[in-house]
């Protein structure tokens, strides 16, 4: 076997076998294939497609060229969930704690923000004195303890997939779905999910333009989830407008917090139910999924969830009365609102646009290394379909420099689309694909 | 315009503009643009495809990527002749003086053999102290006294195509005829042609081993020509078994000046005769190509195109007493002959591994730091087609090593096959395309 049979094979259009993917993984781990080989055979798949075996046979291949962990020792069903990636997603921070606050163990590793997407662990962070990177033994022990960790990917998981897609981003070739499917299934396999919860994001702000677009990566998924014996759901979520209102890492860490609270956003609340419902299923603590929702609102309603947030925080060594009272949270140094210029109903708001302006504030970064500012975001008043006067307050900008928030008003005012014409309000879940 | 965008349209099937083609040469060359990032392209190209401008323009951009050989100094039409390579090809040798001695000028550079294909240059360095190594003012000066020189490539010549070919060959991409088509070309742009003669070989010991293959790939060269304004002509020649009787450097010499001496192999004929009548065209010295074909036999048997041949070897330094008298070139140190195991008709020599068995008996590089040996090779005395007896001479070996001898033996027996039935006599000239 050599790399240049692999390459040619799949040049035409043939199956590669799983030794030959195999063969690939590990010499590209190694080093011994070289980039511009790796680069040639990627675009041969983008071109010419992989089959769902050998998909998973890449996923499971790339699970594998790293470290694993192993969450057997927990003695239970470990569900994940993770989220293809949005703006103003803020989701993981409420359902987690809630879900945990039900009994179903946790043991959640998140990742960073990058670009115009937010990342949970960023937004963790912005919690002073919580601990993200801590090491897996203290991890299983978080969760046999209290039920539930979040943590940073501390593990090298995955390393293959790293190069891989870092070399994809260098070759125009990240707008494929087998690859994309594969590249997230094999973190979620090698940080030891059992079972996963997908909530497949599209729109603008979405990785998935489009309904079918992320239609085809959620099955693509599915299968891979079913070859690698890892039972996965795929939520379907709307991302054209950002989630919630909050979007930066502590303005939506008090969202999160005041949605425990019961202070519930309908359009994040869609969200949070569905995932959360089938998470318990999947966990195999309720096969009805109504049932499922009215158990996760209750344990809002009791502060079960909020309870076990601040008890999260605690034992991650953050300090708890910023998690009690939000108003002790730095504010930005530039507070300003932006009004709406014309009488009507918002139209859209481009969730990508939004992302980025966020993201030049100070609150993402444009690369890994970059340090990133918990203060700034933007909070929207208005959410797409409701009806705004002329000069109303439409949202208000977080920014720690004059000219930041100058620029980010100027590019926020022309981004908020009002109509003169009623809007219908957007569904939030789409589609739920198992 | 940056080589993501570049990359993103040839993987989307676009037709990239002479501007994206330019820039892409240009950084790859000075290494601006990754090995990774051209591999991707690269196979983006296999895929999809080029059009005859793109394959032109990418011709172009290499043919540029270094020096350029300028020869209209020479002040009159220099008409190249290339051959896509083949076993046993002396046509260089025997053509060039030949067309030389008819008052055409001729300015040759050629390569030296890689794998089973041999090279002009390592045939003319056979013999002794012939130099073809010298520099471009004495190379235009011999064109000028005596009407011809052939030298090695002292130019750097076309880099990109160098770079370009050496990626392709680590990533399973050598098979694809608009890049082989610009690969040729740009050398051929590069290296001063006005008019050029192509002698596209097709067969098992070709390049292209069908006749369809080689008409795309003559076709794609041809319009290459007429976009570059470099007007050519492509000669499809058969490639099944070697050309002549001798393969190996010293040997193959020997035939070359056996044949302008007018002891005239029919094979050698046929292809020397249409490549030369064609070049006189393309010169402007006769547009009849049955006239002109008589114009070279007449210069064959009056011998001038030997004297040109021995004038050659006397201007760039080698001894013409081997050329005169053949007998003269060292002789290996083993000389044994193959004897046929049945009574029938040559049914077939496949010129590729003939060439391969020639390569191993130290008469080819493996790669290209290899030193060769000029003594070894093979003779046949049958070729296809022609009847032979039980236990009668088919082929001599000349080899240096007693136990490379046996070898070349017994794989040479098994390559030439007999058959009992009556074999037809091969075409070599197979169509002109133009």
């Amino acid at each position: 076997m050599n790399i240049l049979e692999i390459i040619e094979k799949k040049r035409d259009n043939q199956e590669l076998s799983k030794e030959e993917i195999e063969y690939f993984i590990k010499g590209y781990t190694s080093g011994e294939i070289a980039d511009y080989q790796v680069s040639a055979l990627i675009m041969a798949i983008y071109l010419n497609g992989m089959t769902k075996q050998e998909t998973t046979d890449l996923t499971i291949a790339m699970a594998h060229s790293g470290e694993m962990l192993d969450l057997s020792v927990l003695n239970e069903v470990i569900v994940d969930k993770h989220s293809t990636g949005g703006v103003g997603d803020k989701v993981s921070l409420i359902l987690l704690p809630l879900v945990a606050s039900l009994g179903i163990p946790v043991a959640k590793m998140s990742g960073r923000g990058l670009g115009f997407t937010g990342g949970t662990v960023d937004k963790l962070e912005s919690i002073p004195g919580y601990i993200t990177g801590i090491d897996i033994p203290e991890f299983i022990k978080n969760v046999e303890k209290i039920g539930i960790s979040m943590i940073s990917q501390t593990l090298n998981l995955a390393p293959a997939d790293k190069k891989i897609y870092s070399l994809r981003d260098s070759i125009s070739c990240v707008e494929s779905i087998p690859l994309i499917a594969s590249s997230i299934m094999s973190k979620k396999i090698a940080s030891g999910a059992q079972k996963i919860v997908l909530d497949v994001t599209c729109g603008s702000g979405a990785f998935m333009t489009t309904k079918e677009n992320a239609e085809e990566l959620a099955r693509e998924m599915i299968e891979i989830g079913k070859l690698a014996n890892k039972e996965t759901v795929c939520v379907l979520t709307n991302m054209d407008e950002p989630l919630g209102y909050a979007i930066g890492n502590s303005l939506e860490v008090i969202e999160a917090i005041n949605f425990l609270k019961g202070d519930m956003l309908e359009d994040v609340k869609e969200v949070v139910l569905e995932l959360g419902a089938y998470m318990i299923k999947l966990a195999g603590k309720g096969n009805d999924i109504e049932d499922n929702k009215a158990q996760l609102l209750e344990n809002i309603q009791n502060r079960k969830g909020y309870d076990k947030l601040i008890q999260l925080v605690e034992n991650q060594g953050g300090d708890s009365s910023y998690t009690k009272d939000t108003d002790k949270f730095p504010k930005a140094n530039y507070i300003e609102k932006v009004y709406s210029n014309q009488e009507g109903y918002i139209k859209s708001m481009d969730a990508k646009e939004i992302g980025k302006i966020v993201c030049d504030l100070g609150a993402g970064r444009i690369r890994k290394e970059d340090s990133i500012d918990n203060e700034v975001g933007i909070v929207l008043h208005k959410k797409v379909s409701e009806k705004v006067e002329k000069q109303e307050e439409v949202a208000t900008i977080y920014a720690n420099s004059k000219e930041k928030l100058e620029e980010a008003k100027k590019r926020l005012q022309e981004i908020i689309q009002i109509d003169e014409n009623a809007v219908s309000k957007p569904k939030m879940v789409l589609e739920i694909i198992q």
